[in-house]
Parts: structure tokens; sequence; C-alpha cells
């Protein structure tokens, strides 16, 4: 458990190295004349900016203050103040997608009152959304939108109130008898079931695909995998952004203290809340069709991982897998190859390109999950005859724009000859 | 329109007032030994913590800090700093409800990491929710739960994308065929879509009175009536809290200088977007009575004065109109008694005590909306023969727990005999 623990924090580790393109120092860069607000601000804030090469510049008042930096991918960068006392940063290029980012105040990590907040590395932090040229698949579109519906239920296995988000497709309403196939989406550890629809933006990737007829209309649940407080208890993340509420950038104490971990608490209970619990729930609720060809279980990172480790278990249940930035699946994995050949209908194995470099610089040297090459292992399952596919998100590391490629290349593979 | 503006920001200002219902010293309160964890906490953190007595303890890790405060209210509550670099600090009893904070440090007000975030005050604020013994209308339970659905269309009178809320009840799945009248809600300046499902726990209140009979099922809308950024410019607030981005508390440049105001930017267009838009969009995609007499109109604050300013112009389209902390309506401001008479199914007025005794001291010499004793021009309304009722929240400010008790009594009152 120890073991995979640690792999799994080098891994959310690697979500923070490819932000900025360079090294470079910030004083040498400027922000473009043609730089926009960016659009994770919240109303009425100008900055942060963003130009055309991806330069940012960020601002922050505090007159008061020694140091204050920009705590952002693995980097830290040095504000520097005007005579207002008014602090700002232009950093190096950054990499198109959403960042996670703090504010370290005199070596306090704090949020931007300037950004929206996610709730990501186990609370809620800012975020910054950078334009990807040409790259448009999960923007809002004049296409028929769905919904995601905040549902709520009593678990009788965690004996607590919980949420679920479900985005229905765009016809669900129109025709009362008609039925879809559902998946079941898991964000990774430090998020929670907000993650997916709102750093993930699920319903607009699904609501473009459908209306290119690239996907079928489908319903995707995504609820709460547990790990959320994995970060909370003070652990030092690559560049502070980890610590909780007490601890500032650099201490040093464990990350799962006061966490529920990977398989504790509840992320622990998350298998039985899941098969016995939120799936028929699910199923009772919304119209959907209420088989295992029809039903996939996808997930990023931990969720990558919960979803090897329940659908391998489970095949009676879910015919359809789907693991970014998760680990993956080899044929060593499988102990009755005749029933999986039989049973799976797609697996999908996911990763930005930036992580898997570095894992394979590494000479893949993970376990568990992590074993091997992901694309050897890939490469294998499509030998033995089963529907495998490997995706690598290029550019990007242990991060959400490479979770939406992968939602984005797995969907249209699902449900197309159940 | 300044005089609006004005009027307004005292109106906020109240909302800071009564949080905490002693002026003592912080040094001079403890926390009681039954302390539990706010369930407005982020997983994993302890603190803050309150007692049931109310107090409340809040930490924050700042070792180089020189100064920490708690900014909740009116009041600034200075942290003090053990030798682990641990600031803590004890509050005298709060009020019951909900309550926005933040933590000043060295003159800079940031968020708590150890509390969720909520948008308010123009940008994503902390809060911390004080139980209320023996109050548990807004609280989820064991009954049927509707769905809060995330809405997005484009908007041709704004250029925009824009997101709304959308309630629907418990049993919209279960009759296809089934119609329901619709609540439009309004959330403050400062606020925006989100304020009314999360501080405002719309759901939670309707599941229940629905459950017990008390109020009709019915859809609540809850969209962006605009004012959002009002405090993004750096206003000073009553407590700091209302500075933005770069304003720490104690700079005084007005509040609205880049913000989009009250009556122009979107909330200028929110009374086209509202009935052009909005509205035939609701109709057309939920299944709603769309008649004025299964039409309701209300907000808070802000929002009630647009429901003010756009139902007495709109009694074609609503019937039904509740307008909570935002001023109310007297027989001066009917031009046609017998029409008015004849279209007005309710008007529901409603304060906070504490507000209402403050602008009591004041003579009630608010202008506009503000003109008068709300509960006398109330009186007026029902000696002329309209449905009009005035509740006061008791022991509460300009602030949520007096809009939930609002809405509370409010929706009851709803749609009884259309």
């Amino acid at each position: 458990m120890k073991t995979k623990l640690i792999i799994a924090l080098t891994l959310t580790a690697g979500s923070l190295v490819a932000v900025a393109q360079t090294n470079s120092l910030s004083a040498t860069n400027q922000l473009g004349s043609d730089a926009k607000s960016a659009s994770s601000n919240v109303p009425g804030q100008q900055y942060p900016k963003i130009d055309s090469e991806r330069h940012a510049e960020f601002r922050f008042r505090a007159p008061n203050a020694q140091r204050v930096q920009l705590d952002i991918g693995s980097h830290k960068y040095d504000f520097t103040k005007n005579d207002q006392g008014m602090w700002s940063v232009v950093t190096p290029p950054l990499v198109v997608g959403f960042h996670y980012y703090a504010i370290v105040v005199d070596g306090v990590s704090v949020a931007d009152p300037a950004s929206e907040t996610f709730f990501g590395v186990s609370k809620m932090t800012s975020g910054i959304e950078v334009p990807s040229p040409g790259e448009d698949f999960y923007d809002a579109k004049n296409v028929p939108h769905g919904e995601v519906r905040e549902h709520w239920y009593y678990s009788q296995t965690n004996s607590a109130w919980r949420r679920c988000y479900v985005y229905t497709p765009p016809d669900y309403a129109s025709d009362p008898t008609a039925r879809y196939p559902v998946v079941y989406l898991q964000h990774g550890a430090g998020e929670d079931e907000r993650g997916w629809s709102t750093q993930g933006r699920v319903n607009f990737i699904l609501d473009n695909l459908i209306a290119e007829g690239k996907a079928q209309p489908m319903i995707v649940v995504m609820d709460n995998g547990g790990g959320s407080a994995l970060f909370a208890a003070g652990g030092r993340g690559p560049a502070g952004l980890m610590g909780g509420n007490n601890a500032p950038s650099g201490t040093n104490r464990p990350a799962f203290g006061r966490g529920d971990g990977f398989f504790g608490g509840p992320a622990g209970r998350f298998p039985d809340t899941l098969l016995n619990e939120i799936i028929p729930m699910i199923d009772s609720t919304y119209r959907t069709i209420p088989d295992r060809e029809h039903r996939a279980l996808a997930g990023l990172s931990m969720g990558g991982m919960q979803t090897r480790m329940i659908g391998l278990a489970h095949l009676d249940t879910f015919a359809n897998l789907g693991i970014f930035s998760g680990g993956s699946i080899s044929t060593n994995d499988i102990t009755d190859m005749a029933s999986f050949k039989q049973k799976i209908k797609l697996v999908f194995v996911s990763f930005g390109s930036v992580e898997l470099d570095s894992r394979n610089r590494s000479g893949f040297s993970g376990r568990g999950p992590f074993a091997g090459d992901p694309r050897v292992a890939t490469e294998g399952l499509k030998a033995a005859g089963i529907n495998a596919y490997f995706y690598v998100s290029p550019g990007t590391a242990h991060e959400w724009q490479s979770w939406r490629r992968s939602f984005y290349h797995f969907t249209p593979l699902l449900f197309q000859n159940p």
C-alpha cells in the first residue's frame, strides 16, 4: 500500500512539471500587447492576462510583503513590486490548457483573489486557462447542450450524504422513452466529484462530439472516489501547491497524515459504494441501458487506478475501461484470457507525453499498476486480440489538458457495437 | 442612479454587522470541548471548529507574518501566534447561519485554504456554516430529492455564453407529463447564479417543504442578474471583505470603478435577458406552466430591487413577487390599483431583524425602493386588499440566513390558488 501511495504521489508530482515551456527567468519575459484577461478570472478582474505567445502576467497587491512568488507547475517565479505596492510577474510561455496555481506571500501559499477557484490539491485552488490555438473541442459551441445535474443521495456504506454530478445528453428530455449507456468517470487524488465537469469540461466535450456524430449520446456519472483530503495534512507538494491550510510551501511533513489516503477512508469504501449504491441508484433514476456492454468505468490518475482495480474484478459489471494517467493493463494481469476477450469491449490507456517521457527516462521502473511501459502493455493486449487503444497527449503532463484530450479520444470508441 | 448605488452599498454593508453577538475581545473567548469542525471546511481540515455556544476557532500557519486577523462581519479579530508559527483566534459567539470571512495577513485579505469558497463580494470567498439548534429546514434530510441542473445557453442580448441553475422537484422525472410553476430567483450584488443553490440551499429547502406537503412542487431558475463585479475594483467594504484582488482591506477607493454596477453592464441588460431569452428558453426546455399566475419573480438585495423594478413593470408576466432585503412596494408605487389588485397574486417582503432595526434607527430615510418603513408599506398593501406578507428573520442581518428563511416562508405561499 505504501508503494502505491508513493507511486501515485510521484505521478501527481509529474502533473506540475511541464507547465512552463522554458525555464528562462521571468525578468526576461514581456507581456505582448495582444494580451487578454484569462477566462478563468472572476468578473471584473483584468489580471492574470495571457498573450498570443502564452506569456502570462499575474498581479497581486501586498504593500507590506517582503517577497511574493507565483507557484505554478514545478516553478516559482518571483514577483517584483512597484512603488504603489503592486507586485507583478510575467511568466515564460505556458503550456496550453488548465493549470492550478498559488501565490506565495512571505512563505504563505494563498489563492489569487482574481481567479475562480477549483477543488484541487485538497483545497480550493486558483486556476488559469491557457488558450490552445486551433484546439476547441472543449469550448462551448453553438450546438445542442446537455445538462450537468447535481444529485444528492444518502449512502449507507458511508453513513453520509453524498453528491454526484450527472451529465445527461442534449436529447435526454426530448424523447422520454430513450435509454442511454453510462460512463462512470472518476477524479484524481486531492480532487473531488466537481473536477471532471469544471476543470475537465466533460459537458462541452460530449456536446460537441454528439453534435458532430462522433460519439453516441451517453450519460456520464461523476461521483466522489475519495482521496480528496490526501494533501490536506500539510504535505509538501513539488512546488508547495499541495500544502494544506497550515502548511506553507517548503514544510516537509508526509503528505498522508490526516488525509484519507488512496485505499482507506472514503476511497477504501468506494468500490462498495460504486457497485452497491451508485450504479443501482443511477439505473433506477435515469433512463440507462443497465447492462455491462453499455457501461464504462474510467478515471484519471487515482481514478484510473480505481478503474483498473475495480474493472478487472468486475467484468460482469463493466465491459469498457478507460485509464488516463493511471497505469495500464498487461496480459500478465489477466488470469483467464479467453473470458477476458469475451467480456471486454474496450481498454483505453492514455498518458501525457511529458509524464510518459519522464517515466521512460526512469526505465518504467514502477510497480503495481505502473509496472512496465504502458504502450508495450497495451500493444500486448492488442496482440492478444483485445480491442485496446493507447493515446498520448502531445506536450502535456499529469494535468487536465491530458485528461480532456483522453476523454475526447475515449468516448467516440465507446458503445459503437455493443 | 448614484443614490441607488449608495443605498445598495449601505444595505450590503449592513450584511456584515451582526455576525458576532458581542464585541468582547477574542482573548476572553475559549473554545468549548464539544467543538466540531465546520461543515463548510474542505475534507481533511479540522479548523475552523465551532462549539455549542457558537464560539469558533480559526487557525492559520504563517511563521513570518507580523499580524494576522480574522475578518468576519463588521469585526476584525487578531490572531495570536504560537512558537510553531501557528496563528489562532477564538471568536465571540457567532450568529447562526452562513457568513463570509477572510484572513488578513499583514494587511492582505486572502481566503482561508481550510474552507470551501463561495462566490461573494465579487470573488471566491471563504465561508463558515454556523449550526442553528433546532433549525434544520435547509439541511439534507431523508426525503425525495430534486436536482439542480447546470444549463448553458447562448445569449444574443449579451453576446455571451451564460449558465443558469435550474432546480427541478423530486417527482419531475417520474411523471413525464406533469407541468410545474416556476420561480425566477435572483442573487445579490457581488454574487452570481451559484449563490442560491450553494449559500442559499434552495434545493434542500424545497425538497423538505415539498415532502411535508407545505409547498407545491415547483421549478426554480437561478440565473445571473449582473452586478457580480461590483466589488472587484478594490472598493473598501465595511470590514475590508469587499476589496478586490488588488485592494487590501483599508484602501478607500470607490467600490464601483471597474465593476459593472447595478444598472449598467450585465445588470442593465438583465431585464431584457430575462424577459426575451431566459423565460422563453425555460418554457421551451422544461415542463412549465407558462402563464403569469404560475410564475414568480424573487430576489435578495439587488435581486429584490430587480424584482420590484421588473415585476411592477411586467405584471403580465409575473403574478407573484418576493423582495428579500431589497426594499418594499408601497401603494404610492402603484398607478392603477384596480388593475394591480386584479393581476397580483402575492407580494412578499422580508428583512433580517438586525438590518431592519438599523434602518429603523435611521428613521427609514432611504429613497427609491427603500423609501419609508417596509412593514408600514406592506401593511398599506394589505389594507388596499392585496395578498401581501411581511416577514422578519429574527436576529439576522443582510445575510444568507435571512434569505434562506425568507425563501422558506415565501414558497409555501406560492401557487396555492392560482
